[in-house]
């Protein structure tokens, strides 16, 4: 047995794992020798031993003080077994094998008895396989369900078909694994708004989060280009969906959140749902059911500052958004609002449409600013900050597009956490004013840059100049972000996958075991993304631009 | 009630309802007004009220013949359930709805006892659904239960989610739709030697096949690049996979096959699969697990004509292929050999590697021929013969690549079908040398060529220039290929949808109903598209080449 602890010990063994990972996929092409877990755990050990999981591999509980009421663990464990199994078929004769080989099944500890899914939740869990002596059982403990369920998907990477015995193996046995994630917000942003994307499509998007275990599904629900979703409390707005069929009924969200919260409380696959409403900009679709909140007809946005419908409307969805989506947060956008309109289309940015300094252009509003002594500018400040108050009014913290921060920082609520975007060296300066920081920097981490490679989502590091632990601790994690412009039901997979699970394990691994050269963890980023072909999960080769085909006939393992 | 009988009464109203179809898409981006069944039916009428599917729907089986001991038909309906409710949340109050408007389920009644699936099953169905009275039940009718799959496929596409009563309605009651196919063999093919597709893959593209009631799965399984099956007679040949892991073993196979066989008999998706085994040329990967099937090590293919252990393999391996697959026909290559060395490189085509004259220029090989007074094209001929004769003794009917018709055709077995694939104007003349055919012209019917757009796929007429009622039946049908030199598992789905489906109009629409102008169904496909992708495939946009990514933000419906 060999015995290497990644944590502290550094840099050297990292690159000494890595090194030997590539040489083997050069060599073998795939072959199952080396640590190939993605994203790297906090602190590993292996051996030697290949052991078989048993025919009926069993979930026990022994010592654990949590009930599984919610049926979580159990859920977690059987979707375990069946990713384990997915490959190939399993028909080994199991009365050929020394019984000191075969691994029993787990016995899973869970201290905490509180399954709710939270932001900050422990998500840490220890992992150890033996080399079986009769009856043999992996053990797993966590503080939290959560910690467990990111075990359990370490643990299914620990396993492989094997071609001569035709079972399901446990390679290089003994393991101790002991891990945690270095951010806790790890996110992945989807937009139901330029393109719609059907239900089966947004679950198996979550199903491959857990993979990569990240924690955010940050849903970018609406925007200029449509309304996909029912808001009870203003039933028109979802007029301005694309069509009949393209829209999300409520009971839709809530099964969405499901696959998350499961009576308010069990979030089954331990990812939360940021649910997004961008204002005052990126909103026209609003107004296809409620021209009201058009500034007028010919000048759809942003949402009238002057008319107190806007902030009822704001209201009524916030409302409505608190009784399906329970994460702590809610994101209020504020990016890409035009404030003058001196050089037409001006702020408009790469997302189009977030209006043309409208305020200032249609009288009625024009007036108001007049009349309150505000321009464009301050009407926009005015407008965040109320959305903020009703948001806060409702429970939730928020999450804001950085230019709220760029242009009246001081004047945010303290809970509010920035959301970085435009590029590097914001971070740094939304943590020494005191605020949170969530990094996306569009350079980076944005998916549907096609030309971001998985080297630079691998590199991107979010607490970049940012030496002071305090405010090291402000930056709460990162989101890639899938804009979906040019990304729809047919191509969302490829385009996702397996870029961000470069950023992935960025955001979950300790920095010290991070690749100093994206060189290094190559071949078990290969590795992963042909795990997740296995699975059924459309993840495009690393060569090539974002979602590239593979250019010629060959080898997952080499493309 | 309308009643609008497409059969026979021919194209002036098929255009009617196309262009009536066009219009609702357009005015309001995929509205259910209209015929949307894709492909269309051979004869439909339909009338003018929705009614409800129940919270309970049933399957009844009062009347039929068929015991349903392997539960295909159960299965099936199973499937049916699912896949109408996968889109939304069925959470309709049904205690609100009048009795009068629900229906209570279908009632299927098969009349023959035999469910064994192979070429030539009848493979038609009659589905009324009335407009009900309590309690009400569709009617479902069929000789074999692979019609009655195929009328579930159809009775699926008449289901909406109604987003005012949040349950399934059936739109356009009372229908009687009356159906059976054009052609009997409606391929399409997949290449796992170019690159390997994991299982959970091409488990989905057959489910995905049954959609749009193509009934072949043509399984090109190895090829010069890679040989990833597991031939027990002749264990090393998959030595010649890209890696350990990108391999499937007899049971992989047979786990595939299951999706349609069941016990030999029982075809769970009604889908053949048609295995290939490309001889001589194309089999360069033979030899990574025994190099004296190659002519030399520096001349690798084709195979070597001179030695006997050749045949032995083949023998070995169509023996191996007889126990896992049950279709009628093997296919048996022969395409893109090369017979004269004069032009180095000439005869390898755009496939690749299917070798530069080996047997002229390997001096075993070369005294060999001259023994036998071959020149290396008497060779060819001779190899595709002996090879036929092999597969003729395992049981199986041969398919051949065109080549050898061109080359030869008159020594062909009269039970081989000829495989069209380079261009048009083929068919007609295997069917005057009274041998059937299967239609895949490349420049038409070949999914790797991106500028082979839409129309191109549906316009293209497998009985072109064929007007004689005997040899128009020995064009067996047609065929769309997916070769897989730029397609894996990332892009495999969206490169064959909706492409595919055109062409599987062509295939199963009687001629007279199908579009004289591919504009007349853009509308009807657009929603056929968009209804794959809110199953969860990732069909592409109609507007563009093959699988290209959507252009801009806007709805399904209209890209």
């Amino acid at each position: 047995m060999e015995k290497r602890e990644m944590k502290g010990s550094g840099v050297w063994v990292v690159l000494v794992l890595f090194v030997l990972v590539e040489w083997v996929v050069s060599k073998k092409g795939g072959d199952d020798d080396g640590v190939k877990i993605w994203p790297m755990p906090a602190s590993v050990s292996y051996g030697h031993k290949n052991v078989y999981m048993s025919k009926d591999f069993q979930l026990k509980t022994e010592g654990t003080n949590y009930n599984d009421a919610s049926s979580i663990l159990k859920d977690g464990f059987f979707r375990f077994l069946d990713v384990v199994k997915l490959a190939h078929v399993v028909d080994g004769d199991f009365s050929k094998f020394d019984a000191s080989t075969i691994l029993q099944g787990l016995n899973v500890v869970i201290l905490s008895q509180n399954d709710e899914l939270q932001y900050g939740v422990d998500e840490s869990y220890k992992l150890s396989v033996p080399y079986p002596q009769n009856p043999a059982f992996a053990h797993l403990e966590a503080q939290t369900v959560y910690g467990a369920l990111h075990g359990l998907q370490t643990f299914s990477q620990l396993c492989n078909f094997n071609f001569s015995s035709r079972v399901v193996e446990v390679y290089k046995t003994p393991w101790t694994i002991t891990d945690q994630p270095r951010f806790s917000f790890r996110g992945l942003l989807i937009d139901t708004s330029r393109h719609y994307q059907p239900l089966p499509v947004i679950k198996k998007v979550i199903d491959s989060m857990a993979y990569a275990k990240l924690n955010v599904l940050h849903w970018h629900i609406v925007d200029t280009q449509s309304f996909p979703l029912e808001i009870p409390s203003y039933p028109k707005l979802w007029d301005g969906a694309y069509s009949i069929q393209e829209r999300y009924t409520v009971a839709d969200a809530a099964e969405i959140v499901r696959q998350v919260i499961y009576l308010l409380y069990a979030q089954t696959r331990g990812i939360n749902v940021l649910a997004e409403l961008d204002v005052p900009g990126h909103a026209l679709s609003w107004g296809i059911g409620y021209p009201f909140l058009w500034p007028s007809k010919d000048c759809q946005q942003p949402l009238d500052v002057s008319n107190e419908f806007s902030f009822k409307v704001i209201d009524g969805i916030l409302s409505d958004f608190s009784k399906i989506f329970k994460f702590k947060f809610v994101h209020l956008g504020g990016d890409e609002v035009n404030t003058t309109c001196s050089v037409p289309g001006l702020g408009e940015g790469n997302r189009l449409g977030a209006g043309r300094g409208c305020w200032t252009l249609t009288p009625r509003v024009s007036k108001w600013l007049k009349k309150h002594g505000m321009n464009e500018s301050e009407a926009y400040q005015y407008f965040v900050l109320r959305a903020q108050e009703i948001a806060l009014s409702h429970g939730y913290e928020i999450v804001n597009w950085e230019e709220t921060f760029n242009d009246f920082g001081d004047k945010l609520n303290p809970k509010t956490v920035v959301h970085n975007w435009l590029g590097g060296g914001v971070a740094e300066k939304v943590v020494a004013a005191g605020l949170r920081c969530i990094v996306s920097n569009q350079d980076k981490w944005y998916l549907d840059h096609l030309d971001a490679l998985w080297p630079d989502f691998y590199m991107n590091e979010p607490l970049t100049n940012i030496t002071n632990p305090k405010q090291q601790k402000l930056v709460i994690g990162g989101e890639v972000c899938m804009w979906g412009e040019t990304v729809d039901a047919s191509d969302i997979e490829q385009t996702i996958w397996p870029r961000a699970a470069a950023a992935a394990e960025r955001l979950w691994t300790p920095y010290d075991n991070l690749a100093k050269d994206p060189r290094q963890v190559f071949g078990r980023l290969k590795h992963f993304r042909c795990l997740l072909n296995k699975r059924g999960v459309a993840a495009a080769p690393l060569t090539g631009l974002g979602r590239s085909a593979p250019m010629e006939p060959g080898s997952c393992y080499s493309q």
